[in-house]
């Protein structure tokens, strides 16, 4: 179901040959009204895909029509002649579905530095036009995988009003730049900017958390629509609360379906001064190479953990750091503390506990550990 | 040579039972005057061993007689025992040498997070402090490999003075956090303020630029003593270019020995708005795990290139960005140029050079590729 869980959405996924697997490559995502309010997040990279750029003005008014997306190419690097691909896909667009084009977000993801072949988007375009049905959540969340072994799709159900939506990526491990592309709805009623709020503090604590191997990718998109469809009216904290489910729900399956990875590895920052500093440390050792050797090599080297703390500027004194791996206090006051025999890494999941002794805030980040297999993906993918 | 070119100098390697290996681990490097002058810089992580720690006070009034370096362990995140071990190590090499232990520097380097055996050092001491020569550098450049295939030693002969250095560490990208250990010597007749001078100067645009996988060391030290022997007065700017001269050499030759890499990447940004500009883009893409993954998969991935120069704050116009990889111009204005196809990544050497377009400064850093022996070497190391 995912993005047609929310009534007033209709969606579909078709094959328009982008992909060398023929598979489903094309996706098209369309509100119904009555409301038609839309916000959403983008990549910072500063070189960003041509998409991005043409989206970030379509969602200026917080309003959009429909979402239109291809796997198979990302459009990025692409030049002068990119955006005009990606405008020229919204026209065509807003052709089909009769509003404008600047009401259309496009998003694309796959190989950099290369051109989108436009006559198959247009033929990828009337496909999805004419495929749009209310049951046509799944086949989209489909169309937009591209390393991804499983679609990803999520429902947050209320009391006559739905949150969905279905993402796409492999955990940010995947080839490509692993681009995220993820696209929410909902039938509750709200205000435009409730709208924008709930999706801004929901990625921020959820796919901004996701950070698999600290590559930026140049198509990052998470849009979220609204249609007003329930004729329920919603508060914002309702409304958060129910993207922050489906964007911590999505964000989780990305880290589970990560290309190459073994383990899964929650980072946790306990007694930190702020909530920024951990996440600052957090992330330090989510993109330690060092340690995520380590844990695909079954070794709880609590030591990388440690010299990845000490790269940071977070308060904290550097005598006082404890961490546990998988529940065993393995550093005590930054020196050795239990038997790192006893840490158990078989298990898929690792979760990393590291105590700052600076104060209350706390902070998750999700990675993966760094295999072969991650080397093997993203050396083989365009030759 | 290395350490023992410039004159005024003795050095040993021995074995003391540290490595499983049987190899030697152990190696003293003793200023036998007139002068006694050293100066050194550290790693920059919070949390550092206790040798560094213990060090950072030695050179502070810049004399050191000595210094001593064992391989097989690194005396990090061990607490109070791990600096009284280094404390004691001092004293007892002082003892052997009838110095003053708050002269007497000490390196570590190996696995982190285990007290080293006192009794072996104990017996290293000895060892070495026995069997110093003015022939042992090579001895002791080769004490102090870890996973090294292959000693470094350079010098720089100049007019009747002379600097020479040794060093360790498998291009940062060897196990166990990669220490770089690095001792340098000279002859020249200089004051304490120009060695601190010529050594910072070097090591900021040498070992300061060499990032194999963005990891920081709990125990990187780079030691230089002047000894006066050679009774040649040397201006501040001799004695940076011939230190610089060492440096560069050395350093070079850790990227070269990098443990698991099948290439050597320069990555040059030219035409930037400042130096700071130039290493901070240079540094970003030196660190994207896609962008060396890529070359060794021999895939001249430069999307993967802009993707990595987006992410940083440099001055730049997104749009105006060129890359080229081993001369062959892939991206012109952030989108495509040269085809692809045409450049070879088959030679270990490979040269990427991005253009900013917004200034005159330039910079180079060097780093290797991300390989599956990078990932297996670093899985299994400690288990």
């Amino acid at each position: 179901m995912s993005v047609t869980a929310a009534r007033g959405f209709r969606a579909s996924g078709a094959t328009a040959g982008l992909k060398a697997s023929g598979s489903s490559d094309v996706a098209l995502v369309v509100n119904d009204g009555p409301d038609r309010h839309a916000a959403a997040v983008f990549t910072s990279n500063r070189v960003e895909a041509a998409p991005v750029t043409w989206s970030r003005q379509v969602v200026r008014d917080r309003r959009a029509d429909a979402v239109f997306l291809n796997s198979g190419g990302a459009n990025a690097c692409t030049g002068v002649q990119g955006f005009q691909d990606t405008h020229r896909t919204a026209e065509l667009v807003a052709d089909a579905l009769r509003c404008s084009a600047t009401d259309v977000i496009v998003c694309s993801t796959g190989l950099i530095g290369e051109f989108l072949p436009m006559d198959r988007i247009e033929r990828g375009i009337d496909l999805t036009a004419a495929g749009l049905g209310r049951a046509g959540g799944s086949d989209a969340a489909r169309a937009i995988m591209t390393t991804d072994s499983v679609p990803k799709e999520a429902v947050a159900a209320r009391d006559g009003w739905v949150v969905g939506g279905m993402a796409k990526g492999a955990g940010m491990l995947a080839p490509g730049l692993a681009t995220m592309l993820c696209v929410i709805t909902t039938d509750a009623v709200v205000s435009p900017e409730a709208l924008d709020a709930a999706l801004r503090v929901s990625t921020a604590s959820t796919f901004d958390r996701v950070d698999s191997d600290g590559c930026m990718s140049t198509n990052d998109t998470v849009v979220v629509m609204a249609s007003g469809a329930s004729g329920i009216a919603v508060s914002p904290d309702e409304l958060t609360a129910a993207v922050h489910e489906v964007c911590a729900s999505l964000a989780r399956q990305l880290v589970a379906d990560a290309e190459g990875a073994s383990h899964d590895i929650a980072v946790e920052v306990r007694s930190a001064a702020t909530e920024a500093d951990a996440v600052a440390v957090a992330r330090s050792v989510t993109r330690s190479n060092l340690f995520k050797a380590a844990i695909f090599g079954r070794d709880p080297n609590w030591g990388r953990v440690l010299a990845a703390v000490g790269t940071t500027e977070a308060t904290f004194e550097p005598s006082s750091l404890d961490v546990a791996i998988n529940g065993v206090q393995v550093c005590r006051g930054a020196t050795i503390g239990e038997d790192r025999a006893l840490v158990d890494l078989e298990p898929r999941e690792v979760h990393v506990v590291i105590d700052l002794h600076a104060g209350d805030a706390t902070a998750t980040v999700w990675t993966n550990d760094l295999t072969h297999d991650y080397v093997h993906e993203n050396s083989a993918y365009s030759t």
